[in-house]
């Protein structure tokens, strides 16, 4: 690229967050964007490389308050990477401003029934928010890349639901597997809790250990039931939709990045793995970021840390009738910013790896 | 304890694993015991402080090499603390001793089934241990107490299955849960895998990372399939004996000691937690190192750190029937060491917690 | 011991912050103490072991408010675990109980000069811990033992000088170095900057990291000075008094627990190996808790984890005539609640290693 | 760039280290290079992305066996990534290749006097080697760019020298310190030393411990002290060149990657923070990669993981006279391979950052 007309500019709400400091991470390298503003309720006036010295000599920007009228005036995107039920405050105004698009990395517009906000997140959905569910579009690129190339409005997917859903999805999309006793065993990396104080996050009370947590309510079921659903009926013949419900438990890893999720789902009939291995490629043949492994080999957090892969293994166990698949990603970057790039990439016609590849 | 008369001597063989180094660690707290001899087949000559300088100033003692006579003729208990298919070799030569017990803190007597060792550890056991294994004890004394005290062979479980069955056995045994479908997802620190040199345990290969491993065949499967199997039939009237299989997948942490075991059980009838818990403190009423943990509080690893505790969480899943237990320990206190000296302890008659007590 | 009679009741105000958890994890296993009150400001009414589930069926102890006349009526010592500048506050009121014996593990009575701390504490100490300065025991048992059997009110020594000072002593008091160009460079684990919230502390800002802080201000710097030159004068015929400056920097090591310090002196002569290794071995002939290492093997923090060891490396550089120390605790026992307890068997006639053992 | 013909070949030797890795990691992203032969005497047959499945689906490459002939028939630059003493065996060969440039990464054209490397390495180096000593260039941009720019063979730094020297060259260039009494502490994680097998390495016997190792000998020691005397003796007017001595002191951290010196120089007068960031400033004025860090912000490890950058920052104590500097980089990018590319870049006339903008 000779020049910068072809760069779109972009602006990050709530940049002091890891989400937001992994988007300005990836994004500096990016060829076709322009970091504009940045927001940051917490730290206005301050310049960026005072709360990440990472990006000393690398951007000088200073913080600002949001200010949607001058933002939207100079962004062609908005990243907004603020908690739950913040963002359905401020993303309706943003999206009324004419051509804007938006990445919204929360979860306030990822689950198509608003009553499930009240169930697992504690609040209502607010009525514009509401409104804006039907045209929001879940960012997921290798399942909705058709889609995400026309959406003004992204969902980006939760952590959890990106490692899950990929690793699972071509198994129940091509009914190899049972919706029903689907578990999902999941353990991420500290930085998922995000940069909020909390006792639990210390360095003594988390390092040399490992626990479980929200064990029976957390707020990322219902996303990954969602879409398991809908893969499993989206080929199905029957008229009864069905309604999977998984048993999830999330777990703490004294670890800075990285997900690993160990899925166990109960096979239709025996399958080798040759055949599984085939289903799998079949699925991802044109996903860039994902990795698929040939049995034995299995993949570990270590191998996408920084990256955008989803990197996917399986074993077969013949004595169960279980298949096993582990699912790996890095949770800020695929599973929060890089895949938030990866979106933008494709709704502005971006190579899909642009900016991504490490 | 007026003098030193009522102490008993005890041996180590395999003094130099990270087993033989917490039974020492322990054993220089332990108010009836003289440590006698130390055997390492790699460091005859050397001391023990010049290996572990944790000791020194408290255990000038040299190692020496296998002399089956001489150890038995100053020890009245002899841990094995060996790899598998080592302890084979030598156990029954010493148990020919007269007098002489022992604790093997390897798997070489703890399947009931001889033909399972070839399938599952790639070794035929020898003939003189096969004939041992009638007699040889599972030394988990929340089961087997009563059989412990008149032992002389003891085998002590594996790490995994320790935290595995006792997670899980109170809910089999009294038929709370399906024999089917029984998923075990354990997580282990690296001491586990031993003192052996490894590029995987490398710290920078394993180091902000995770991972599943042995994803099928773990040689720890057999040991909980016996002991689930066991504890489940032993209360049933009928007639037919249920084979419990498990779906077991051990992953490795970066930290270095303790064991976390996530397991899925599904409730035959739908159960109210005070049921469960009460289910729990009654299995376990006499037993000083199991700590039930109240709903919806979790064990966390951290907590029984260097202890012999094993700490047991549930928390049941009403949307999908499903029971998720946690269980707790540290890999190789309760997991190994720790447990082989509560296991000499209720065969000497001290008391059970006696050198324990953290 | 037969029975409970020679037992001492302890009560310690400031429980539930590290130095707290350790004096307790100790005092449970000592055999000539019973635990009474446990003071928490910020968790009056709970118990200690929904703070500290380590302490699960180990100790049954509701926090309580600060009562002078309570805590006093029912112990014969109290361990005050608090904030520098929250001590002056309560000692001198607890210290007027009749009989009563205090072990304070602030900084508020080890400056012997009060103006040091304006200075350095940017607090001045109040009249009434200004007067009890003079009677206040540096709590150093290695150096103050004569002091400590008869003392009312033990100033227990912070973590980083208790590495350096006896680090360093044997060669200032016997006038092997220069008083001139001491150096210490110290790395402690997050355990030694307590418990309260930081950003700084949080797994994500410090896991993976490592830096230097306070590089020109400690708080622990007069403190290590007062000792040092106390000890390089004290054998000096001359009359002229050395203050002993030092350059400290103090970093934070990504672990739990631990400080090494490396010391760099001056050597006055050359002097050979042998030679120093004698003049540490005849200083700390009488000191169960120090451990002299034979160069060239040097000292590691994982040898002395949750011990009440001081161990004690050097090497002597020829080239520069520089001699090398290295000094490794546990922070949180030998530098802090683990010397308060070997204080206090001082104190009270127990044998020193009472409880300590491990 | 529109095509690939401006695109320069380049091949490592030593693929499988740490080094190898991390020169495919950078390059993988670099505009102007395609890697050619990988070479590994280990894993020749296998590849690269079976040893590092970091790389599957981004290098399809077998690694190969050493051959001189078709590695320089097919690369326009060779990196060899090699143990000391093994690169002098294969660097004269591969040199005496018409056109061939090499940048080596270990040791041994680093030291102007070869009889450094029989004291420091135990090794002669061979004639054909020592002849190369005069026209290899110490591969420092920040100070060698001019050198660089027409040398055929680099010697690249260090990891632990170009910490040290890049932190204390401007202070000692401009004579502000002494060039006595020179301490460099320096703590480096894992990494550093390499992906061979050895106990000292394995997660659980470095994990939560810290040491200092090589206390008198490190192999460093004369490279910073001839760099640190070069820049000393540069300016200077008198006749006589000091030789400069430093004491260094290397500990090992339980990080993966990263170094931060504490280096501790007297000042010959005292001397502003504001003279002294001027010095730095002014040093580095066109050194894209070092920055300089605003007393009292110092730089952490955490700000260059994985980057090139050399963050410097200093403190002056004037109670003692000693200006304390702190230098942080990533010990296997500025610290080895991303130097490296660094020095291609300048070799080749490419933008100094290209391939390693963060």
């Amino acid at each position: 690229m000779k020049n910068d007309e072809k760069k779109i500019k972009v602006s990050i709400v709530g940049a002091t967050g890891y989400s937001g400091k992994e988007l300005i991470r990836i994004l500096l390298k990016h060829p076709y964007v322009e970091i504009m503003h940045l927001v940051s309720a917490s730290y206005v006036g301050k310049k960026i490389a005072e709360i990440f010295p990472d990006f000393l000599n690398q951007l000088d920007r200073e913080l600002i308050e949001l200010d949607t009228d001058k933002i939207s005036r100079d962004s062609d995107l908005v990243f907004t990477a603020l908690p739950h039920t913040v963002s359905m405050k401020i993303v309706p105004d943003l999206l009324n401003k004419k051509g804007l698009k938006i990445i919204d990395i929360s979860a306030d517009f990822r689950l198509k029934n608003p009553d499930n906000y009240a169930e697992w997140y504690q609040t209502d959905l607010n009525k514009e928010s509401q409104f804006l569910l039907k045209d929001a579009v879940y960012g997921l690129p290798e399942i909705y890349a058709e889609k995400i190339k026309k959406a003004s409005l992204i969902a980006n997917p939760g952590c959890y639901p990106t490692s899950a859903i990929l690793g699972v999805v071509p198994l129940l999309f091509n009914q190899l597997v049972s919706p029903e006793g689907i578990i999902v065993d999941a353990k991420s990396g500290t930085s998922g809790a995000g940069r909020k104080l909390s006792l639990g996050l210390h360095f003594t009370e988390c390092n040399e250990s490992f626990k479980a947590y929200k064990c029976l309510k957390h707020n990322h079921i219902p996303e990954i039931e969602q879409e398991l659903s809908f893969a499993y009926n989206s080929k199905k013949q029957q008229d009864r939709k069905e309604e999977i419900k998984i048993s999830f438990t999330p777990h703490l890893l004294p670890i800075n990045r990285g997900i690993l999720s160990t899925c166990y789902l109960n096979l239709v009939n025996s399958c080798s793995t040759t055949e599984v291995l085939k289903v799998y490629e079949d699925f991802y043949k044109d996903a860039p970021f994902i990795r698929i492994f040939k049995p034995p080999t299995l993949p570990e957090i270590r191998f996408v840390e920084k990256t955008n892969y989803c990197d996917i293994g399986f074993a077969i166990d013949d004595r169960t009738g279980i298949i096993k698949v582990i699912s790996v990603i890095d949770n800020l970057t695929k599973g929060a910013s890089g895949q938030a790039i990866q979106n933008m990439n494709i709704m502005f016609g971006f190579p899909e790896k642009s900016g991504l590849i490490q």
